[in-house]
C-alpha cells in the first residue's frame, strides 16, 4: 500500500521515489483522497500537434473534479476559508465562503477560458444526480483555472460539459494520477511540466488522528527560483542540456485544494489556506504578478451545523485556536510536496505551435537525490 | 431629450414619471450610458407557461451585457473596486480586481446557473471581435447573478451562448430600457417585479463635470420593508388586493454596477462600490442572509495608466480623496433611483408553475406620489 | 422600569419622548447592557472656557468603558467580528478579531489623540483586577476613538489613566447615560450636540428570547443630511434661528458597538457589523471620506468554546444563518435609535474657541413628531 | 562604506560577516535607511535583574521610531498598504491605510503593552515639533507591537512618553544598530536572541535605481524550524550546550516594515507586504497561532499627490505592476536577511526571573558558514 507514496496508480514516480525526504507523517495514498469521503476525478485532453488553429487545437487541457463528500451528501455544506496570495486568476464561489463560511457542491479545476463550463455543468451535474439540491434554490459552485494557453488552444474552448461530467463521475477515492492530468494536463511549473499533484499528513491531536490532504494545479515560476527541500537548484537546471524549454513570457498560477476531517471552523480554515504561501516559498515560488495564486480549505466535519436546519441551533466543536499549529505545519508540508508530486509525476510535453515544456529530469533527480528503495 | 428621465424607450413609465422626486441632478439619459463610452445590451428570453418541465420552461430570464469601454479599446482596463455587501451571490472577475484594481472585457449579468455560459461566452466574443486582446494572454470576465428560479427554469439553462452575444452584439448608448429585460427579466424586488434598474448623476467637481451611473439587477427585499423617498409604504402594499403575489421563500440579491468618467484609483472606486448599501437602505433593503449583493464601480479614465506599458512610469491623475463627498453622495443617490426604476418600469409577470408577481401598482403610485407633467 | 424608555437616568428625554415611533422591541432599559452582563461606565471632563491654551483647556472630553463581561470573567474571550464602513479612525484590537474572532478585556472609546492611554491603562487595570490573566500573556485591548477637537483641547492629553480606570471601575449594568457623557463628551451629528447613545431589541427565536444592544459613539454628518424616521428635516432644521453653530470643515465620526447574548459564530457577528450603515442611513448619513466608521460586533455567548482549552475540543451552539435575519433588523433598527438617542439626550455646548454646538431643539422636536405620554 | 554590510555600528557582526550569501544587491547601508529620507531611532530599556517585581523590573524592553520622512515633512502622507499574515498582535493605523492608501507621522514599535503610549506620544511629539499637522486635524499614528514579557517586566509599563520622544528624536538616517535595541530589546526568534534588524535591496528599473528597505521587530519562530538559506539547521542547534534555552510556551511575532523610494500606488505596497511571508518562510517561520505577524509597506514617491489638495486634480506615477516582480523579489529577500540579522547581531541576555535567551552562537555561525574577508 505504501508504494503509493512512490509511485502514481499509473506507475509514474512521486518525489519520494528519488530519496526527497519530507517532513511530516502522510497517509494511506499520501493525497487529498485521505481525507475520508473525498474523491477526485480526471478528463483529460490531448490531440493534435503543430500549428495553433483556433478550434482545432492542438488541444493540452482538461478539468479536475474534486468531490468534498460522497455523492448522497455532495449537496450538504463544508465549512470553508479561501485566501487570495496573488489574485491573477478565478476561483468562483468565495463570496459565500467569505460572508457565511460555507461551500457545497463538487470543485471544479480546469483552464482558464473554461472555467464557466465546468461551472455550469456541475451545477447540471448536480441536478441530475441530485435533484432535490436544486429544485428550489441555487448553486454557487466552486470552479477555479490556470492559464494552460502556451500549450492549449485555450481559445479554442475545447471543455465541453460532457468532459466535466465525466470528470465528476469518475471522481474516486483512493490513489490519484499526478502530473498532466484533468485540469492540470497543459500546465508548468518553473519552467519545467508540471500540473496536478497532492500530498497529505496525519495530524496527532488529543488522542485522535486526523488527515489533512492537499491537492494542486500547479503552474507557476520561474526556472532560477526552484528550491528542493532547501537546495537552490534553479540555476544548475538552467543548463542547455535541460533549457530547451520554448521561451514563454507568462509564468502563472497555482490552485491549491486543502481537505480536512478535522473540525475547524470558518475561521480556522482561511487561516490554513493563508499557509499555503509558506508551502510555495519553500519550492522557490513568490508570487509573481502574472500569478492566480488561490487557495481553498474545507472541512468535512460539522456537516450538519454547517448546512443548518430553521429554529434550530446548530451543535459544532472545533480544534481550539491555540492547538492549530500543527494543522499548520501540515498544510506547508503538504503543499511543498504537492507541488514537487506534479513536477516529479511527469514527462516532456509539446503543445500548439511546437512550444515545448520538458519534465524535471528524472536521471538528474536521481543524481541529485539518489533514489528510494 | 428629457424625456428620457421619465420614460424608457419603450415607453415604460420611470420613477420620476410619478412625481417622486430624487437627490442630485441626471445626466441626459439618467443611466449609465451617460457615462461616455459605455454600453449596454440585453437579451431578453420569455416562453411558455404553466408547470415547470425542466429543460422545456418556462422561461423567463435573460442577459445583460455592459461594456465599459467602446469596443475597439474593449481590451483597456478599467480602474475598479468591489464590495460584497452580502456575500450570498457570484461576481467572478473579483481576485483581480482586488489585487491590481483593474478588469477588462465586458460585463455580464444573468441568473444564477447561467453564469458560467455567460463568462466564457464573452471570451469567445472578445477573441472573435479583438482576437489580439486573448491571442497570447487570458481574460477573467466580470459575470454576475441573481436568482430567478421562482419564475424561470433556472435549471433548464435556456441561456446560451448565441443569447450572450446577441447582448453583446447589441450593447449600445443612450437611453435603454429597464425592467424584465436582459439579466433582469425574471427578478423581483420586495416582492414586486423588478429586474434592470438605471440612474445617473452629473458631478461637478472644480469647474468640471464628470457623469457617475449605475446599473443594478434588482432581485431583493420583503414588501413590509418598502420604503419609497422615507415614506414605509410596505405596509400598505401589503394589502389584499395587492398582495395575491404567490408565497415564496427566498429574497435575494441585488448586483450593482458603478461606472463614472472620473478619475479615481481603485482603492477610491472600492470606497465607491462600499456606498451602495446606503442607497439600498433607502429602499428598505438590509441585506438579507440569502441576498447576494455585490458591487463593482470602475472608472473609464486614466485608460493608459491602469493597462501599464512594460519600463514606463504610468502618469495617473485622480480627484483627492478629500474631494470625494460628492462622488459618494451621487453613488447613494443613483443606487436608490435606479432600484425603483427597475420597479416602477415594469408589469405583471407569471411564471413557471403559475409563480405569480405583481408589478408595484402604478395607480398606487399616481395617487400617492401623484404625477408629473 | 419602562420609563427608562423615554428618559436617562439624569431625566435627559430620549427619542422616544418626542413621540418617535421605531421598529422593533426595547429590551428593559433599551441599552447595551440590557444584554446581561455587558457593563458601561464613563469619566466625563468638562472645564475650561474660552480661547485654545493646548494643555491648559477648555476640556470637552472623556472615556466610555464597555465590559463584555463582569469582572469576574472579563478575561474570558468573547465571540467577535468587525467591519470598517469608512476607515479615518482607530479601532485597536482587530487584528486578533479577524485572525480568530475573538477579544478580551473591556472595551474603551474616547477622543482621537487619547486613544493610547486608554489602552494602556485597560491593560494596567485588569492586572491589577485580574492579574492572572496578563501573568504571562498579552492583552490587546479594543480601543476606539472620534475627534472632539471643535470642543475639546485634544492636543491637550487630558485624559489620564487614572480617568480610565474610573470609567472602567464606574461600569454598572442597568439604564446608562446618553448624550455629553464619557467618550461623547464633546461629540456631533449633523451639527448638532450628541456623543454617547445606546438602544437594544428583544429577538424572539424558536421560543427563545434574546437581546441585542448597541452603543454608538456618534459624531458624524452634515445638517443637510439630517432624516428622522424617514422625514428628511435637515433643510428645515439649517434655518437660521437654529444654525447658529458655529461653521466647521471637519464632520467625523461614528464608532458603534453590538453586544448580543445570542449564540453567533464570529462570521456572523462581522454580518452584524456589516449591518451598521444600514441604519446609519437612516439617519441621513452616508460615510463621508472624513468619517472614522468602525463597528463592533460581539457574543457573550459561548464562552468557554471562544476561551478553547488546550487538548479538548470546543463545543459551540449557534443560531443557523438562514435564520440570522431577524438580529440583522435588530441591529439596525437599534443603531438608527442609538444615534438619535444620543442627538436627543443632549443640551448646548460651548467648547474651545467659543465654538458652539446646539442640541437638536426639544421644542422643534415636540412641534414636529409629539410628545409620548 | 560597504562594512556596514558585515557589522553594525556599534560592530556587531551582520549575517554577512559569516560568508552566509544572500540574493540580490544591498544599498550602501544594507538597511532601511538605504531609502532617501527614512530615519530610525531607539530607546533601549535595560536594568534590574532578578525575579520579577511588576513595576520594579527587571526591564527589557524599548522603542522604535522610523520616520518615513524627515521631520520637516512628517506629515506628508506616505502610499501604504499592509497584510496581516497572522493577526495575534497589534498595528494601528490601518484602517486608514486599508481605507484611503496613506499614513503619515512616525512610525513606533514597542513592546505589547506599551503600544499605547507610544502611539499618543508620538501624537504629542508632533504637535510640539510640526504643530500645524494637528491644529486642526487628527493623527492617527502607525504604532505596532511584539511580546516581550519572558525578559520584561512587561505589565511593569516601564516605558514612558520621554523614552519615545527621545527614539523620535534619535531617528538618524545612516547605518542603524541591530539586535538587542529599541523595541526589539527583548525579543527572540527562533528561541534566539533576536530584535531589531534591516536589510534593503537595490531595484534597477528602467534605467532607474530604486531602493527597497525593510525593518523587522522580529519575534517568532521555534529552533527546531530555523533554515538559514535553505538547510535546516534548527535540530542541530537543538544540542544540549546550546538549548540552555529557559523553556517557554510562547512565541511571537514580527512586526516588518517596507520602505521604497520607488513610486508605487497603495495596491502595490499591499503587493509587497503580502510577500513578507515567503521571506519568513526561507527562515523557517510559518506564522504559528500566537504569533502577532503584521506587515506594512510605504512608498516616499508621489508625496504630493498622496497629500492631496482640494479642487486639483492629483498627478501620480508609478510603476506598472507588469514590471513589479523585482521589487517583489527584493522584498523577500530583504525580509529573510533583516531576520537573520536581528538574530546575528546579537549576544545572550538573561531578563526577569533569571529567563535566558542565548544568541545563536557566532562560533557555530563560523564553523558551519565561514567567515567573509
Amino acid at each position: 500500500m505504501t508504494d503509493f507514496h512512490f509511485s502514481t496508480p499509473l506507475g509514474r514516480s512521486r518525489a519520494r521515489a528519488f530519496g526527497i525526504s519530507f517532513d511530516g507523517e502522510p497517509g494511506t495514498f499520501n493525497a487529498i483522497t485521505d481525507v475520508p469521503g473525498v474523491g477526485v476525478g480526471y478528463t483529460t485532453l490531448i490531440s493534435g500537434d503543430g500549428p495553433l488553429e483556433v478550434g482545432r487545437g492542438p488541444v493540452r487541457t482538461g478539468v479536475t473534479a474534486i468531490l468534498p463528500r460522497p455523492l448522497s451528501t455532495i449537496a450538504d455544506p463544508c465549512y470553508a476559508g479561501f485566501f487570495s496570495g496573488n489574485g491573477n486568476g478565478e476561483l468562483t464561489g468565495i463570496h459565500l465562503i467569505e460572508e457565511v463560511g460555507v461551500f457545497s457542491l463538487p470543485i471544479t479545476i480546469t483552464n482558464t477560458h473554461s472555467l464557466g463550463v465546468a461551472r455550469d455543468a456541475t451545477l447540471k451535474w448536480v441536478a441530475a444526480n441530485r435533484p432535490e439540491a436544486l429544485a428550489s434554490a441555487w448553486g454557487l459552485p466552486v470552479a477555479g483555472e490556470t492559464y494552460d494557453g502556451f500549450l492549449n488552444d485555450i481559445n479554442g474552448h475545447h471543455l465541453t460539459e460532457a468532459h466535466v461530467f465525466a470528470a465528476l463521475d469518475g471522481a474516486t477515492s483512493g490513489p490519484i494520477e499526478e502530473g498532466s492530468v484533468g485540469g492540470g494536463t497543459g500546465m508548468s511549473t518553473f519552467d519545467f511540466k508540471a500540473g496536478s499533484g497532492t500530498a497529505s499528513r496525519r495530524v496527532a491531536w488529543a488522542g485522535k488522528t486526523f488527515t489533512l490532504g492537499v491537492f494542486v494545479q500547479s503552474n507557476f515560476g520561474e526556472r532560477r527560483n526552484l528550491m528542493i527541500r532547501g537546495r537552490r537548484v534553479g540555476a544548475e537546471l538552467a543548463a542547455p542540456q535541460i533549457t530547451q524549454t520554448t521561451p514563454r513570457a507568462e509564468k502563472s498560477s497555482i490552485i491549491a485544494v486543502i481537505a480536512t476531517d478535522a473540525p475547524l471552523l470558518p475561521h480556522q480554515l482561511k487561516r490554513l489556506a493563508r499557509r499555503v504561501p509558506f508551502g510555495i516559498a519553500w519550492t522557490g515560488g513568490l508570487g509573481y504578478n502574472s500569478s492566480g495564486d488561490i487557495f481553498l480549505a474545507f472541512s468535512t466535519a460539522n456537516s450538519q451545523a454547517a448546512a443548518g436546519r430553521a429554529g434550530q441551533l446548530a451543535s459544532l466543536v472545533a480544534i481550539p485556536d491555540g492547538d492549530i499549529d500543527p494543522f499548520f505545519e501540515a498544510t506547508v508540508q503538504a503543499v511543498e510536496e504537492a507541488i514537487l508530486n506534479a513536477l516529479v509525476a511527469n514527462a516532456d510535453m509539446t503543445g500548439r505551435d511546437g512550444n515545448f515544456v520538458p519534465a524535471l529530469p528524472h536521471d538528474w533527480l536521481a543524481a541529485t537525490f539518489g533514489r528510494a528503495g
